[in-house]
């Protein structure tokens, strides 16, 4: 869809910096988003004005060829030298670059290529434009929700005592290509029991046990969009605190949701769960952010969580997932990804959630 | 095992430049070489004496503790930052960072945290000392071969006409898990046809027909430890000049793998299978280097190409993979996992061959 990355290049050349000549756009996921192809090695040279230049290794030729009909191809290994020596000759002399994914060394390279060149720094130009989806983002990333969803209904019959927290997690990334997966979006989560007290636990060799809860999270990838979803269910009857952590983090969750209206502020929709979970005396239990959004990558612009800045606004897709871990017993975490949305004349209108699992509590 | 971690810290030690206080090691592969912690965000203070300090943030806290119990942990969402600003405080100012890894913007922050500190490269250290393993390496290395082994053995039945490449290539990537791969160690590629002239192709719809050469390219992680096998069959009786393009890139890979000898140029081993296939004036159809090494990454040191710089040693491990690619008709890569030895007082023994799925061009 080359009118779709010709109109996403001519959005970020109006956010360029006073006086840029042209950037050069290094983030995998940024190229990917301003000219359709997916490499490991790739960069794009965008001018203030006039067409720009896409530089890829002899592996992704034809890939680029056929994603990027509409950019000048330039086939060189190191892709960045190749880029800043191109707009040296063609006289941009101001290049901007992203600081943010860019090492130092390779400023270095840069910076010593041609003294013409200056490097100024470009910011997060093109995260902020990827922070608003259009329709074809949007249906992407419903579909990599759909799948997920439709994977853990598949294996939450697998779910019994004696199975280990690696076997369901391979189990449920299989269901998930299944049913159309490209990929996991990243590696699955299942902690049960104590596991569950840490929020990034890798699935181990545990067997699950009566009385367990369990968290599972766990997303699908399709045509480059990212799902996120948690859920966390009882193995047997929940004693009472397991039911009390679980309704408070429910609660929590659902007030997030609320919150998470264009115009919100990212710290005042974290601090609206937050204040839940610290009003019921577990605020040192719940250490992580509230959300981030996702698309092209599985955590991006914004992150929603205390000391972060930004602003939601409508078609940005975000999560959240508010958890309560308590170390040596357990812990319960609820995600889902959502899509902040507008309503007529920018009125809002509660988001709409992409991951429809139930989140009562499944005892199984 | 933090014996093991705490002697390759003492050897990463004995390489600071001099005048070093304190290296601050930020590369994931890096950290967890080093520390024996996988996480995707954390660093370590190495101090040129004394004991080094780990930092990641709560998600990671309970793994560091497990997997990292001789190091002094510190808990922080910005693990750089907090570890900068630990050396200032404890005097430790001239601290090497890897500008290899450190974004500009990074590097920015640190440079302004404390004008005590000031930031100096330290280099590839770590890498070099990564590319020698150690027997415990060398066994998760062979095991991901053998795993990488099994599932093609398991998957070549399956290689019918109608048969998707993603069909393929999901079914492949299922039985590595089946054999005990924590994951894959990269995106399997299944290039049929004419797809097989792009050596980076992307499995797609497209379904296997007689007459077509096949190339899959994959490989299993285990304990962290990445496989990397190339193989190309045929689908019916192949054409003589796919047969004649096989034989050559047999003939190279083993000229290559002949030269991959202790105290060999990596530019040498490159030329001695290129030139197999420049004689056969086919050199303009292998344009991509002829291997690379692995380990904890699936692509890292010592890089076998033209151009590039760096000698084999007993104990590294290399891949060699020689490829033809004729644009629109199709194309043969074959790509072993090799380690380089020694024998008795150094002298050249033939390298260790761990990829052992036969080279003789299978025609199914």
């Amino acid at each position: 869809m080359p009118d779709i990355h010709a109109a996403r290049r001519a959005r970020a050349r109006r956010k360029f910096p006073l006086g840029t000549d042209a950037a050069l756009i290094t983030s995998p996921a940024n190229v990917r988003y301003l000219s359709g192809l997916t490499s490991s090695n790739a960069a794009i040279l965008l001018p203030v004005t006039g067409d720009g230049v896409l530089a890829t290794d002899s592996r992704y030729t034809g890939a680029a060829q056929r994603d990027s009909p509409d950019l000048e191809l330039l086939v060189e290994r190191e892709v960045e030298p190749a880029l800043a020596m191109l707009a040296a000759r063609r006289g941009w002399r101001t290049l901007a670059f992203e600081a943010h994914q860019m090492t130092v060394e390779r400023h270095g390279e840069l910076s010593s290529l041609d003294e013409s060149l200056a490097l100024v720094p470009l910011g997060r130009v093109v995260e902020e434009l990827r922070m608003i989806k259009d329709s074809a983002e949007l249906a992407l990333l419903a579909e990599a929700c759909a799948v997920t969803c439709a994977a853990v209904a598949d294996v939450l019959p697998q779910i019994v005592t004696g199975r280990t927290e690696r076997g369901l997690a391979v189990l449920l990334e299989r269901s998930m290509i299944d049913h159309g997966a490209e990929s996991v979006a990243f590696d699955t989560i299942v902690a049960s029991g104590p596991n569950g007290a840490v929020p990034h636990h890798s699935p181990t060799q545990r067997a699950f046990q009566a009385g367990d809860l369990i968290t599972i999270d766990c997303g699908a990838r399709c045509g480059g969009y990212h799902a996120d979803m948690t859920r966390t269910v009882a193995l047997g009857q929940p004693a009472a605190w397991q039911r009390e952590v679980y309704e408070l983090v429910a609660a929590a969750q659902l007030a997030g949701i609320d919150a998470a209206l264009p115009g919100a502020d990212v710290v005042h929709v974290d601090s609206v769960a937050r204040n839940i979970i610290a009003a019921a005396g577990h605020g040192e239990h719940f250490q992580h952010g509230l959300g981030h959004g996702v698309g092209l990558e599985v955590h991006e612009a914004p992150m929603i969580g205390y000391g972060r800045t930004g602003t939601l606004h409508d078609r940005v897709p975000v999560t959240v997932e508010p958890g309560v871990y308590l170390p040596g017993r357990g812990g319960v975490r609820i995600e889902d990804t959502l899509v902040v949305r507008a309503g007529p004349a920018g009125t809002a209108v509660p988001a709409q959630i992409l991951t429809t699992t139930t989140k009562e509590l499944l005892v199984l």
